[in-house]
C-alpha cells in the first residue's frame, strides 16, 4: 500500500467507512479534518504544555522548539514581534518535575493559575494519576478556550480520559494501539499516520512525530511558507508535517 | 552534486585537501573518522549535558531523548540493565537555567562536583561567558576522560574556544558558517554535512542534527541494530544518522 492509498484508507476510517490498520510506526502520512486559524492581530500566541512526573522529553522539547523558533515576518518588524509563540508549562503543583532520563523541569503554573492558552499540548506523562480530577477539568477548560489542543505520543491517553476525543479520530505510539483502542471505543483510532487533526483536537504519533504535527500548528496560523522556514531552521528533515 | 559526491568533497576537506562549500542547511550527509566504542561490561555509560542560560531546547532534548531511549538487550534480562545511559546535566551554578523558550531547567552539578562522563554533549547555549575559564577548564578535561564529546549547533564554538577541535574538521549550524570558519582558522569546518565525527570529538549542524549524531553514538557502542530499534522506537523519521 503506498502512501497516498493510505491516506485515502485513513481518511475513509475518520469518515468511519473502514480503518486501516498497520501495526507498525507512522509513516509520514497524515490525516487531517483542519481548517488554517486565525493569529490575534498583535501580541503573542500563548502555548500551555501540561506537565507531570515521568514527562517524555521529546514529546515537549519537539513541538517547544517548533514554537519558540517560528518566526513569522509579516508580524513586525522587530525580532520579538516577530517570533508569535509565547510558551510556559503548567503542571498539577509547583514542584520540580522529573521527565525522562531525570531531567529537571520547573513549571511556570499549576492548574490554579495557568493563562488562557491558544494552543495547549499535551506529552506523554506518569504524573497526572493523583490529579486526575483537577487535570480533566483544566484541560476540559483549556481545550474549550484554545484554537487547537495537540497531543503527543501517549498524550493521547490524557486527551481521551478527560472526554476530548469521543466521536473524533486520533493517533497515538505505535507500541500503545491496541490498549487505545480497547480504553477507548468512542475514539476512531487510525493505526500509522503521522498525526491527526480534527478542527480543535489533534493528536500525533509517538515522539519525534509531535515536532510535525507542531510545524502543522506554524502552518495553519501563518501558511506553508513560515512553516517551511521553521522546519529549514530546526534542520529538520521530517516530511510528515507537509502531507 | 550529488549526495556521494559531497561525502566525497567532504571527507576529502577533512584531509586537508579541499573543502566543499555549501551555504545552505546539511543535506543527511556526515562525515566520519571514528570507529565503535566499547561500553563498560557492566553499569551505565555516564552521559553529561553542558547547559547554561539560554541552552537551546532541541539541542540538549533531542540528544537526551535517544539515550535515555536506548535499549540494548545483550546487556542484561531487566528493563534496568537494557537501558545503558545514565543522563545528567553539569552547568556553571546549581541556579535554576532558562533554556530558549524560557524552559526552566535544574541543573544536576556543577564543574566542581559533576561525575566523570563518558559522553559529553555540548548544546547551543548563551550563558557561558562569565565562566568562561571554569567552562573551559571543565570541558578539556571531561573531554579527555570521555569516549567521544559531541556538540550540537553553535555548541561547537565552546569546543572551539577551548580548543577541543583545533587541526580537525567540524560542522556547525548553517547560518554561523562564515563566523564559525572566520573565528577558528585552526579548524576545517564542512558546510552542508549533517555531521562529522573524529574519534574522540563530533560535531553536528544545528538543532535536530543532534538527534541523528546521538542516534549515530548508540551505533558506535552498540551496533546498527540497537541503533535502529532506538530510531525506530524514537519514530524518529530522519536518516542523516545512517551515512
Amino acid at each position: 500500500m503506498n502512501r497516498r492509498q493510505l491516506i485515502a484508507g485513513a481518511t475513509l476510517s475518520a469518515l468511519g467507512t473502514t480503518v486501516a490498520s498497520y501495526s507498525s510506526s507512522s509513516h509520514g502520512a497524515s490525516v487531517s479534518n483542519a481548517s488554517p486559524l486565525q493569529a490575534p492581530a498583535k501580541g503573542k500566541i500563548p502555548v500551555a504544555v501540561l506537565l507531570s512526573q515521568g514527562a517524555q522529553v521529546i514529546d515537549f522539547a519537539g513541538p517547544w522548539e517548533v514554537f519558540q523558533g517560528c518566526h513569522a515576518p509579516s508580524r513586525g518588524s522587530t525580532m520579538d514581534e516577530r517570533m508569535p509563540f509565547e510558551l510556559f508549562t503548567v503542571a498539577p503543583t509547583r514542584k520540580e518535575i522529573r521527565a525522562t532520563g531525570g531531567m529537571r523541569i520547573m513549571p511556570d503554573y499549576t492548574f490554579a493559575d495557568a493563562p488562557t492558552a491558544r494552543v495547549v499540548v499535551v506529552p506523554a506523562q506518569g504524573g497526572l494519576g493523583a490529579y486526575r480530577d483537577e487535570a480533566k477539568e483544566w484541560l476540559v477548560s483549556a481545550s474549550k478556550q484554545a484554537d487547537v489542543t495537540m497531543s503527543v505520543c501517549t498524550g493521547a491517553f490524557i486527551l481521551g480520559y478527560a472526554g476530548l476525543l469521543d466521536g473524533l479520530a486520533a493517533t497515538t505510539y505505535f507500541k500503545r494501539f491496541d490498549e487505545f483502542a480497547a480504553t477507548f471505543p468512542k475514539v476512531k483510532l487510525l493505526r500509522g499516520v503521522r498525526f491527526v487533526e480534527n478542527q480543535k483536537i489533534s493528536t500525533s504519533a509517538g515522539l519525534s512525530a509531535g515536532i510535525d504535527l507542531a510545524i502543522r500548528v506554524v502552518e495553519r496560523y501563518f501558511g506553508r511558507e513560515v512553516a517551511t522556514t521553521t522546519a529549514a531552521d530546526l534542520e529538520y528533515e521530517g516530511r510528515g508535517w507537509m502531507s
